[in-house]
This record gives C-alpha cells, sequence and structure tokens, in this order.
C-alpha cells in the first residue's frame, strides 16, 4: 500500500518495521517470494496496510500495519511465511532488523487536501 | 545510521515513522535541508540512530530512534526543526505520515555473525 492510501485508522495500533541489507542477485527469487508475502499479509486478520522501499544499495525499510498485537504474532507464525523467513536468512538478507511497535500518535499530510500553500 | 549499526537498546524505546512521497526537483534545497536535520538529530538529547530510505519514483520512509517520548517531543518542538518543517509542507511533500511508536521488541539478524548458513 503507498502512501497515496495510508493506513490510517485511530492510534493504537502495531507497526512492525523490518530493516533490511540484501545483496540482489537477478534471478534470485527474491521478487517472487516477497509479491507473495506481500498478498498473504493482506489476507491475514487485522492486516492493516504495507509500506515498502528499497534504493539502490540494497537498504531496505518495510513497516507492516496490525490491529493488534495478536495479529502480529498471528502473522510472525504463519506457517508459509515461516519457510520465507528461513529462505530470507539463508539467501537473501545480509542483515536485518525487526522492531514490534505500538503506534501511538499519527500525523498526515497531504498538499491536495490541506491547501493553501505555494 | 545504516543497519550496520543499527541502533540496538533494550526495548521500550520510542521510533517516530515518518513516510512521504516528494516530488523532486533539481536544486530545491531538499538535499541540504535533509542532511542538516539528521546532523542536528543526533546532537539532540536521547536520540539513538536514524534509517532513512527513498526509491526512484519519490517514496520514502525515515524511521528515527529515540530513548524516551520526551525527547521525541522535544525534536518535534526544535525551532531549526519546525523551520524545516514548514519549508517541507511548503515545498517538497505531496503528503506524508508521521506515526510515533513505542518500539516494543526487536530481533536482529546478522549473516555473518550467526554463521552457519550456506
Amino acid at each position: 500500500m503507498s502512501p497515496a492510501e495510508p493506513p490510517d485508522p485511530s492510534p493504537p495500533y502495531y507497526a512492525v518495521i523490518f530493516t533490511s541489507i540484501r545483496d540482489a542477485q537477478p534471478d534470485d527469487g527474491y521478487a517472487a517470494m516477497a509479491t507473495r508475502m506481500e498478498e498473504l499479509a493482506q489476507e491475514q486478520p487485522g492486516f492493516l496496510g504495507l509500506e515498502s522501499v528499497r534504493d539502490a544499495d540494497g537498504l531496505g525499510i518495510t513497516v507492516s500495519y496490525w490491529a493488534t498485537e495478536d495479529a502480529v504474532l498471528a502473522w510472525g507464525r504463519h506457517a508459509e511465511h515461516l519457510i520465507a523467513q528461513q529462505l530470507g536468512r539463508e539467501r537473501w538478507y545480509e542483515r536485518y532488523t525487526l522492531r514490534v511497535c505500538r503506534v501511538e500518535r499519527r500525523h498526515t499530510f497531504s498538499r491536495n487536501t490541506t491547501g493553501g500553500f505555494p
């Protein structure tokens, strides 16, 4: 989900910040798995949205949003997701850090809806 | 700070997730301001680290980490930062969402230090 349609329920809800460095190889299966995991996440109870950016140097930040901590835990233990996690450690990621957070406040700005700026 | 040196104190601490879309223009002053804000943030009490990625489409995610919620609030009200925020709304950002979160758990993987993978 892009910020054009941000997940924006009232806090509190949960965010999982996944920061990674990967050593990209052509046809290493990463893109297909990433797409599949995004689709699968969207089917899970409590899924609110996902934002993901990776730059040319291989640094990526993906944030997924969830209604409850139980939803975060359930997604972490999903069988197909567990296989993807294992492949990630074996094949794709040099390093990653995963942080589970409780979103306490949020503020959105959009030039189009607020108007009045030069 | 890159994930090669992740901010990694024991939770709880705070994360500010700033997701933005910007309409990049050459010489619009954004890069200089972003660098200055990163330097300034590092001088603030309670600053733990910062990770930032922007892709070729203009979608960016920046996450800054702070020891306490008070440190987050103080940075949000810093005079020079307030000017940058105003310029951001006027000049640089089409849209952004800022979320203040309490980091409750974190897990780090590094292929080099865990070893044993193919």
